[in-house]
Formats: structure tokens, C-alpha cells, sequence
């Protein structure tokens, strides 16, 4: 069995690895960290693990974390991840890192998106975007993985086919709209159960920090991402308006998507009209794919659930590629 | 007091406008009808009603309504009212008509959309639609009110001022969300709690038939309309992607909606980056408008509640213009 | 006008007297308190509500509200409204303490279930319990209100008629569910969204601090109060088990709720097995009573919006009573 | 690998069983009917399953089912589960019937509970109440299973150890709340999205259907049950209050759920004042159960996902049972 350390484990992306990890075959959790929690049960704060787990939160402490476990997740916020990443790497274990800190190879565009100095700039360079169905073998052989945001993931994967294959030009508006629990478990104002509760709305129009890594990534210049707050627990819709270029067919996209992805198990290319929704891929890590041809707009829709295959899913994806287990492995 | 008749009073739109008129301190509904529900009381079917009528539904027959009410509201489906209204109308009652029958002028494009022969053409040219803020002049002298569809008064209200002023370009897309109530009291699958519940979804994309009527009030000739089914019970929130003409500013816009709105009492112009949620005009006959002009597109957010701005309020907000009463009385 | 001034309104009871006392002919509020959020704009906190008032916060100061206002509403937290009532009451000031200090005549019974000692031992002596329904005379002399909680204006209302007409044993058990906005605007886990959203829980089960008012006011010595927390924003439905004594009829019971409440215009009698719902009392001001009666049990439902007929509403009620206003104005 | 066929699929619970089968290492779903909808892909009604199952609704016919298959789950509804259960018993399969046809061996007890008359007099006798945690041992040998009511499971589960240890007096109330699957797909007013959204509301007070095979599994007379339906899509919390003997303390009630329940898989006994939630049951075949003791009244809750270890969850478990299978296999 590989050990696996889950630093910073207190939130949504830790208790949804513990979860998933629970079922997995070939590793199991054995450290889990917490600063602000250390010394309760994993159950006090993940009521829905009770009696799953005979673990309890400790500090962090990379001696014993390097001692116990060949695997670290980090569930950090942006910023924080950095340093725990090189403290990690330096010690030859695998660490997958759920914040956005090695996701931008470009080092001002992450420092003036997300306003704060990176400090591993070496460290960075290895780090590779964990995206399987694009980058499956660069993971296999990596070392340090920068899980990719959310969001991303439900832009990059519709639209990496189609840029790639030169099918559509810029000018591209991303109308996104995500569960509440795409904000983590912050105790802040909008995120009360009545704020949201009976409502939707948009937020930081044009401005999200995804944006920085579906660029870099797509390797296209712009993008027009206005992210919205629906009020469910899980699940992104996102909605992309594209120009085809002339003479764009729905057999030519078929086509297209068949060709990257038709024998990728978490993505499904629904066809014949029939679009994502949020209910259908909640608690799974699918990412589904539909789209309709109008006649001079393309729209894409995708439909992912944020925690799962927009983060912990996808992390447990990564995972399985880099020891070489089945993908799916405790993913469904 | 006028007297008002209800026709198709079974669903949403005519529980709303009976909550309304409750309120109202100058008309009162004498007569309300649903083929299928004759003899029952208005508590049988609108439980929330309990006690504030002493009314039963009837079969619709023109005589008893013709001497009873000097007011009539059809909210019947799409090509069932055209009749009624003839037969109204011609006994020189005031008609406001719910559904789409009298939205659009262009007969072939009204066919085309409905699927359906429009047989009151000469009535048709005497309609008026019925958007306050743009027509009321036109509405204080018409016997027809065509009561705009949700989704178009969502799209019409921000985008009106600055087509008008010529401040943006067309290649308009607008990413549209409803509640559930925007579908009607429905018996149909997706109308199910348990497949809407914690769910999000597009239908219809580039094909819903609030279109045209968008189209012939904005004097444009495109625009993108995809919708979503929200899970909530009340509100629209349309995100409207433009492309903004050089030079224009966000005081430019500021001014432009002041221009045509500043004394609205039902449009409230959100300014410094505050945008439209559904939570917050729920309930209400307001309609909010935000935007954000970011370096090359210009995004404009409204919020209303489907069942009053977008229907049963607006509704009645004509009916008040009409007979010359405040135009907010029993409104809120 | 009357001069309104609501001390503490940056919560959800403050926001509900706000939107009920701008329908109002015959009041104004003319000053709101908030400490933490004094300069600030009433639409920052309470969007709902942009562009309605031209008023802003303030921190408390006895001097201006003193010489500004005739009535004053506190919606401050439990032993915090003791002090600001006493300053009030003093001036000659019509008080309406929305917290629960002025709502148990006993002042040990008060301070251990409140764990707090009571500052106002005069001017508890002088506190009206303010359920419109059952001390309408008292209200109309009364200068300090003592708002009734909730929970506790859901259970009173239904069993009250039953046990002054000794109808039912002892032994009662009231199952009781609440929405979330019970808990008030509070920054605790529990009330975040995804900690509540498609969940249901119950919580301090026999010991909730309602009880007590309960029991005083009914004049019974015990009753099993168990709270749970409902996955919507208003709501509370009370479903309440109790013995009939020998030979009670269904017809009897209807007599007794008739003989209490036929004339009160927020109270309804549900009759035939009809069951009051969470969704028909939301955003009125009702108390909407049903039973069914067993062979050796009778189980009264009740429903009521807990921020109107459960805080706020109820508040306004109490005040036209004593400003000899129409007991509904600006209510529904 | 066993072959599985389940007859009439098109609902909740034959969704529920194509997710957990589809996990399910030594069976597999080789048939499945539907009357209505015969032809048609899996996905088609059940989106979720998009590409996991290479299959189609058939119409029944016996003759191919019984060539292919070995083991049949019943999803039909009550009444005509008997004669299905009948042909394939007779054929030497293992039947597992989720409705309610074979759960009450007293037929006139279930003749005036389900208003039809039992037609499969022998066949009931040799049925098996398939409650794992109470009946494990008969269920091993059975044949045919009559798979628990989703209430039922949650009220028997927590009572049964203390009325079998003799520590509670009857009387016992039950104040249950279910999610909307409860009551299956159906196209019905109540059900649709606008009507359970934002609501809560009890129904059938004292007379569920439920109530008979409780008081029978239990050796009770008596027992008070009111459901109510809660808007959330999954979840079964059920409140019961009982009347403790003289003399009952805490620590002994958590002695008797060791006895019983201490090393079930599947149920999980929370203490220290815990109780259920219906989020954190959810998507699992856990039973939650918590108590509280009070001076006169114990109140049990318990939790438990109602389409899970109340419906297809539990089927899957006995179906575990009774080939020999790890009890949990394919179950979470």
C-alpha cells in the first residue's frame, strides 16, 4: 500500500480525496493536516466519514509526513502551496497540488493575477498540468503535478480539440456558472446558506483567475470568462460561444472530439443535441461535452462536477497514471 | 372598482396576478376561469390563496364575462388566445394578453416560431406591447396589450438604450437563466423536483421563441439566445455579451441608462460593479441592470422575477397605466 | 407620520421591517443602528432593498433617535436588548423588543435557560407578550412589546385554544422545523450553504430556549420541543402530538379553533385535512392551522414565516395594535 | 458472473441499482423492462448512466428473461410485484421484490392497507423481510426477499434493540421527513419542482402505508407515524419519541446498540449527543442513528438514504447475502 499525506485537509478538497481514497485498492490515507485543527477526529469536521476513518488531524510536520508517506496532496490555498511543494519535492515524493501555485509556467502572469511573489521558480518549471486527457504522458513521468482549476478544466477540454485542429477563430465568451462549494468552506457573507439559497449571480465578470491558465494552455491570447454562483452544492455548467470557421460541420466536430477523446473514460461526448447537466455528473468524474452548430455560432457546453473532476478526482486521476494503476481506480 | 376577469386562471401567471390584485385598491377580480378545474375554489388549486377569495373558477363564457368585467387578463397558452382576445376585444373591453400571440407584428416570422396559422391579423395591428419604460405612451390609449415573454422584457430593457444611442455593435450573445416557473405549472419529466433539484441545464439553444419578439422591438437582426432552467423557483438573470463601439466609457453608459431610465420606478440601475442577483428581485416588479465594459465586450446583467416583471406584474403595471391609477399601485 | 428607528437592523429581522414599513402609510423609519457597520448605506447590507431607502446606518446614540423617533424596534441579540430597552422605555418611547428578554415573567426561569442575569426587573413587570391573537387589550396599553419567538408563536397559537377549553392531556410533543434563516445573518459553519443545502438535521433536541416562553404562556408544566433545520430560507412548520381527552370530536375541535380565531385575520383554519405548507405562509404574515385527529391521538400542524408572523411581521402587528392603526396595514 | 435482470427499470430505484450494479464485481445487469419504454437506450431515461451500459429497455417477457438471467429485482409498484414474484420463484430464481407485496405476512392487515387482494397466498409464506441487520441469517437462505419500505427501515432499525431489551414503553411516535424520491418518478402535481421547492409539508398523518409491516417486524400494537416531505431530492430523517422505563440510562441504551449493531457495516451508531443529518447519508447505505435521553422521553433519530438502505442499497445487500458475497461489495 502507498501512504498518502492530505496537508491542509480541513476543507471540501480534502474530505472529497478521503472519500474517494477510502475505496482505493492500493493506497490509503495516513496523515492529514490541519493547523487550526489538530487533535480532532477526522468525523468532527467530515461528519459524513464517521466511523471511516481512525485518523485525526495533526499539524503540519514534514518529518513525520516524510517518514509515513510516498504521496502528498496539497490542499492549500493558493500561495501557501508553494513552499510545502519544495519541502516535498526535495525529499523525492510525489505531490499533487491542488492551488493554482505551479499551474502558470509564465511567472508575472501568475504574479499579477494572483498578487503575490513566487518563490519556486526552479520548482515550477518540472511541475506539470495535470489535465490526463491532454498531458497523459507528461504525468506519468512528473514528479510535481499543479492540479488544474475548475473551471479550467470544464473550458480547456471542449475547446482544446477544436483550437488545435484550427476549427474556430478567437473571440471566445465563456458564460460559466458554478456549484457554491467551488468556493471552498469559507466562512464569508455570500457564502451563507440564505445568501445563496433561492438565488444566482454573477461574479468578478472578465476577471476570474482561471483565466490566466485556459490561456496558457489553449496558448491563445483572449478569452471572456464571467463566472456565476448557482445554487446547488456541486457541479459547473460551463457555456462557451466560439465563431466556426467556414464550413464547419457537426460531423467535422464529431469527428474531432471522437479523435481526442473517444477512448477517454471520463470524458463523455454526448451527441444529437442532448447538452450536460449539473445533476448527471455530480459525484462523478466525468466531464461531459455537447454542443450545438448554429449558423455563425458554435456553442460548447460542458458539465463537470468542481470537486470531482474539477479537483479531487482529477487529482486522484493524476495519481493512478504516475504509480501506474488503472485510471479509474476508485473513481466513477 | 373595475372588475376584472381572469381567462386559463389555473396556473402561475393568474395565481400571481390574483396575489397582486388582492392588494389593489382599485379593481377586484369578479370572474376567474380553467376549463379543466370549473366549480373548484381558488384555494384548491393556489393553497397559498386560502381564504382571500370567495370565487370559483368557471368555464369561460363570453356573456356572464362580458357583463361582469371591464378588464380582462388571457393567460392562456400561445396560439389559444388569439380568439379570445377577438371576442373581447370586440365588446370593447380592455384585453391584456399573456401570451405571445400578439408580441410580434411579422406575421411570417410569428408563424414560423409558433407553428401555428395567426387568424386575428387585423386585431394584431391594433396590439400593443406592452413594455412601460419604452411604450407607455402607446399603451395609455390601447384596448390590447401584448404582455412581453419573460426572457425578452430581461433582454430588451438593458440592451434598448444603447442600441438606440448606437453604443455597441451587433453580434449580441445573451447567456439567459430562469427558474422553474418560467416553464408554467407543467406536468412534464424535466419539470419534476428530482430532475431539477440540484441541477443546471441549457435547452433550446439558439432556438427559444422569446427571439423575435427581442429581434423586431430591438431593430436588430441577430442575436444569440441560449437559456438555462435554474433551480429556483422565481427569477431571470439574462448575462448579455456585447461588443462596444470605440471610445465608450463606463460614464457613457451610466449617462445613457439614466437617460432612458433615471425615473423608472421599476428599473433600478445598479452602478459601481453591484450586479442583478436573483434573490434580490424576487418578489418584486423591479427590473435591475448592471454591466461591466471590460477592454473589447461590454457585459450587461439583469435580474427579474419571470412571474412579475416578466409577467403577472408587468401585467398589471399596464393595467395601471391604462385605466390612469399609479402605476406602482399594488406593486412592489 | 410616526417616526420609526430600528436599533441593531443589519440582520434579517431588521431587513424584514424595513421592506414591510416602506408599504406602510403611516410610519417612516427615519434612523437604523448597526455598530459594525455604521456609515454604510442600508443597500450594501440588504441589496434586496437598493435604491428604497435613503438612509444609513448609524452607531447607537440614544440623543438623536431620542429626539428623532416615537418608536423603536430592538433587533438585537438576547441579554443585549435588556439596557437599550430600559433607555427607551424611559423617554416615553413606544419599545418593540424583538429578542427574547422581556418574554419570560420568571426571572430564574429567564436566567437559567439565558444564562445571563436580568438587568430590568421593573420593566420586565411592565413587558406585554405581544401574540396579537390572545392579548390584543393588553398590546394597546402596552409601551415595551415583548416580541414572541418563532418557534414559540407556532406552538402557542395551535394548542392554546385547546388547553384553556381542556381539550387534551399533558404530555405534548412538538416536532418542530425551521428554516434557515431562524438562526439569523450568523457566520457560523452549520449556516453556510453547503453545510445545509439538501440537508436536514435536528438540534438541541429538548432544550430549546423557545420552550420556556411556551410553557409560561400556555400555563402547562411540561412539553418535548424538538427543533430541526429545514433546507429552505423562511419556513417553520410545527407538527404538535397530543392526547384528546375522552369523547373530543373533530367538529369539536373546529368549534373551539373557530370560538378562538374565526375572526383574526392572520390566523387560518385549515379544514377537511388540509395541512399547512412551508411554501403558502413564505412572505406573509399568516399562521396556518390543520389537524387530524386519531383514534387516541390529535396532531395539530401549524406553519408560519418565522421572520413575519414568527418576528418581524408580528412586530409591525403589535404596532399598529398600539397606534390604533388597521391591524394589517402594510401586512399580508 | 450472475446474471441480472430487473423488471421495470425506468424509475428511481432501477437507476439506483444500474449505479451500484455497474460497480459490482460479480454481477452484472443483462436485462431490463420498462412497458413504456421498451426500445429505448438506458440513457435515454436515465442520463446520469451516459454511456455505462450497452442495453435497452425491453417489454417483459419471462421466457427470455428466465434463458439470460438468475437473479431479478422487482421494481414495480405495489400490487403488481405478486404475480411477477411468482413466475420467477417458480423458476428457481432469486427474486428480490422492492415493492411492498410480500413484506407483511398478515393479508388482511395488507389487503386493507393496499385496498387489493394478496394473490400469492404461498408464495408470502415463504418470503423473507430482508433487514440484513435483523434477519441475516434467514435471508441467506431465502429465495425471495421482500426488500423494506424506505421509512420503515429507518424506524425499525433504531427501535428494535430497545423494545426487544424491553426498555421502552409503547406509545411511540414518529415524526419522519423523506426527500422527494420517496415518492418515485411520478407525474403527479405535488411532485413537480415548483410545489416542493422551498416547502415542507406533512401528508398522510397517522395512515402511510409503512406503518403495518413496523408494528409487525416489531411486535408492537401501536405506533404514530407522520410523514412529511422534505425539498431536498435524497433522505429519510425520522424522529421518534418513545417513553423510556424507569431507571433507563444513557450508557445502557449504548450498550443494546452495541449488542445489536456493533459490528453492521451498515449502521453507524453516533454518541455524545450526534445526530443524523440527511447530507452526510446521502449517496451511501449507512443507517445513522443518535439518540437522547431526557427525564421522560427518549427521543431516537435516525438517517438513512432513502433510495439506498431504503430501497436499492438494501436490495443489493441482500442480494450480497445471499450469493455469498462480501456483504458491502459494490456498496458504499
Amino acid at each position: 500500500m502507498q501512504k498518502i499525506a492530505i496537508i491542509g485537509g480541513s476543507g471540501y478538497t480534502g474530505r472529497e480525496l478521503l472519500k474517494i481514497l477510502l475505496k482505493h485498492k492500493k493506497v490509503e490515507v495516513t496523515k492529514i493536516t490541519s493547523e487550526n485543527n489538530a487533535g480532532k477526529k477526522i468525523e468532527e469536521l467530515h461528519p459524513e466519514l464517521f466511523g471511516c476513518y481512525d485518523l485525526r488531524f495533526e499539524k503540519y510536520n514534514w518529518q513525520t509526513i516524510k517518514n509515513n508517506c510516498n504521496i502528498v496532496f496539497l490542499c492549500l490555498p493558493h500561495a501557501a502551496s508553494m513552499n510545502f511543494a519544495k519541502e516535498t519535492y526535495d525529499s523525492d515524493k510525489i505531490v499533487i497540488d491542488l492551488s493554482a501555485d505551479f499551474r502558470i509556467k509564465n511567472i508575472p502572469v501568475y504574479e499579477k493575477w494572483y498578487k503575490v511573489k513566487h518563490t519556486q521558480v526552479e520548482l515550477l518549471k518540472t511541475a506539470v498540468y495535470g489535465l490526463p486527457e491532454l498531458h497523459r504522458y507528461a504525468i506519468k513521468q512528473a514528479k510535481l503535478i499543479a492540479n488544474p482549476g475548475c473551471y479550467a478544466t470544464s473550458i480547456i477540454l471542449p475547446l482544446y480539440p477544436l483550437i488545435k485542429e484550427n476549427l474556430i477563430t478567437d473571440n471566445i465568451i465563456v458564460d460559466a456558472k458554478s456549484g457554491v462549494s467551488g468556493a471552498g468552506k469559507k466562512m464569508a457573507m455570500p457564502y451563507l446558506y440564505n445568501e445563496q439559497n433561492e438565488n444566482f449571480m454573477p461574479y468578478n465578470p472578465g476577471t476570474h483567475r482561471h483565466t490566466p491558465e485556459v490561456l496558457e494552455i489553449l496558448g491563445i491570447k483572449n478569452l471572456t470568462l464571467v463566472p456565476h454562483l448557482l445554487p446547488i452544492t456541486r457541479g459547473i455548467i460551463s457555456t462557451i460561444y466560439c465563431t466556426p470557421k467556414q464550413g464547419l460541420t457537426q460531423e467535422k466536430i464529431n469527428n474531432t472530439y471522437d479523435k481526442y477523446y473517444k477512448n477517454e473514460k471520463f470524458i463523455r461526448l454526448l451527441k444529437n443535441e442532448i447538452y450536460p447537466q449539473a445533476r448527471t455528473v455530480a459525484n462523478t468524474n466525468f466531464c461531459d461535452i455537447g454542443f450545438k452548430l448554429l449558423e455563425n455560432k458554435l456553442i460548447l457546453i460542458s458539465g463537470l462536477d468542481n470537486l470531482l473532476k474539477g479537483a479531487s478526482g482529477q487529482a486522484v486521476q493524476n495519481m493512478n497514471i504516475i504509480l501506474g494503476f488503472d485510471e479509474n481506480e476508485s473513481l466513477s
